[in-house]
């Protein structure tokens, strides 16, 4: 196995403090390699860069329509929100449409991470809830589909039609079979693929609007979707709703646990998928920015490109200790 | 330079999801390598594994003894605290012996790390002030060397008597030049030194019982504080805290921003340092657990120990998705 490379590194003054390892890849819309880093042939958990590719069935199914769904649920669905009000809110309504309550999901309860929201829990001396989930978008388009399917309500286990139907899209558009299967931090599962899988599934995406099939067709509306709604993806100050405001509706990011990213650039006709070996976000995030950079999605001066391709480390008075960058041969 | 080993393993179900490299180097009374992983003479800077040293020349000044400090004050001046009620009213108290308030202290505001005092700040509508930083104590402990000195008030500034004092104590105990000065997250400078030099020190430190000279009594005094007050160098559910709980007197241990992490072992006459390249703290308390079991000083079986190095990965409804380990060649 070809070892990861180093993809980030972090300055302190002028000695380079830390370093992140890790396995990139580039693909076209034929599936094919166009550039790596690292071993392609690595097989991980795209862990909630995964989401786009779950939300899949919830629109071939024809749940989708049957709800009345639009692109602010089919962001949802592809998100890993702070929790704030916004997306608290609009996980809310979409229960009521289902006639189900907060109970009815299984993603675990979660400290939402937008400020505004974890204050006011705090202060008003409340439990976060399951609504508060970065996932409970994603939960909603499980439920929602496993109620138009009239299947039982464990929809995480593995065997329910829920999960049939995500493995099923997921193994379609990886082009692999997927060998393990992870328990992710909501409960739902999680499927394996290699690192050239995902891009190919990524590639595809970007692709989707060239192909006239079914499957494509709910690419389309799922990356256009996540484009429209940056804000529902994530969140205020988040990577993936910074970086696709910048990115104006050229392209669609997604990040995952473990340091996992992915790109979706229609523009480009490619598909990128990221791993920093140790599961670092910060990592992840500044290699994405720098991906974007040499693919020509995202201008290397977007103030937002440099926010994290030149990311300064800041200590608590605010003053600049150093600096977190791409290694070289990343980003040009 | 020799690369870096995989030190801490994540495992998600069958699979390996993350995985970190890291330095690691055991020394000898006599400054001696004892066993070594990845390369010795990485340069990186310690961090605040470095605090004991840091805190030397205000005993050796007779500083320490002049305002009547003890091991609880020794304690915090090695600590990086939870900015908990009891480190906040323990520096608050310890500034008034000085006459100086909040405001003289240059380590910038932090939102404390304990989960109570926290809670407390924003249910108050307060901000987190400078005693809530994880390095007030060694701040107090440098503002009250610079009382003793009657020099200025910019203690951080690197030519300043204060910092003079603590990089002639850096170098003298890790034997070695230090060659990049870092600016550290609460402002003061960090030295730079090799793997082996951080070991070397920690060694120094574990056999400082043996010897007569002042700046060896210092450290035992230091040394002392750290063991008897583990509540205070971090606080409840913190790694250190638990850790030296558990060697119960017969060990000191103490993290460092950056994946950093340093041991203190009287009875083995022993010093660890070790460094996680990308800088994850979660890695580092796996890895110092696991040296410490591997180097006798903590039984395998210890429940602390087991924690971990045999860290359940749990997700948000408490289900167990994996496991994070040490790396095979670690442990034994």
């Amino acid at each position: 196995m070809t070892q990861p490379v180093s993809l980030v590194e972090l300055w302190r003054g002028d000695l380079l403090e830390s370093q992140h390892w890790g396995h990139a890849v580039v693909c076209n819309g034929a599936g094919q390699i166009v550039e790596a880093w690292g071993d392609p042939e690595a097989v991980v958990y795209p862990r909630s860069s995964a989401k786009m590719i779950q939300a899949l069935p919830l629109v071939t199914s024809g749940a989708a329509a049957k709800y009345g769904l639009g692109p602010e649920h089919l962001a949802l669905a592809s998100a890993s929100h702070s929790g704030g009000a916004i997306h608290v809110e609009a996980v809310s309504d979409w229960a009521g449409k289902l006639g189900l309550t907060e109970g009815d999901w299984c993603c675990g309860p979660q400290t939402p991470k937008d400020p505004v929201e974890r204050k006011r829990v705090i202060r008003a001396g409340q439990k976060p809830g399951q609504f508060h989930n970065n996932c409970s978008g994603k939960h909603a388009g499980f439920l929602t589909l496993s109620q138009h399917l009239a299947s039982g309500p464990d929809y995480t286990a593995i065997d329910h039609p829920v999960q049939q139907a995500v493995r099923a899209a997921f193994e379609e558009v990886t082009g692999e079979a997927s060998d393990h299967i992870g328990l992710d931090g909501c409960s739902a599962p999680n499927f394996s693929t290699s690192m050239v899988g995902m891009a190919r599934a990524m590639a595809w995406f970007a692709t989707a609007h060239q192909r006239a099939d079914p499957l494509s067709a709910a690419a389309v509306q799922i990356r256009s979707a996540m484009m429209a709604h940056p804000d529902l993806v994530a969140g205020e100050g988040r990577a993936c709703t910074r970086l696709m405001r910048a990115l104006n509706g050229k392209g669609a990011v997604k990040t995952g646990a473990e340091g996992y990213f992915v790109a979706i650039l229609p523009e480009q006709e490619l598909g990128v998928a990221l791993k920093i070996a140790d599961g670092a976000t910060r990592a992840a995030e500044c290699a994405i920015a720098a991906l974007l950079v040499r693919l020509g999605a995202l201008d290397r001066d977007d103030p937002e490109a440099q926010a994290f391709i030149n990311a300064p480390i800041q200590n608590w008075r605010g003053l600049q200790c150093g600096v977190m960058r791409p290694a070289a041969g990343l980003l040009a």
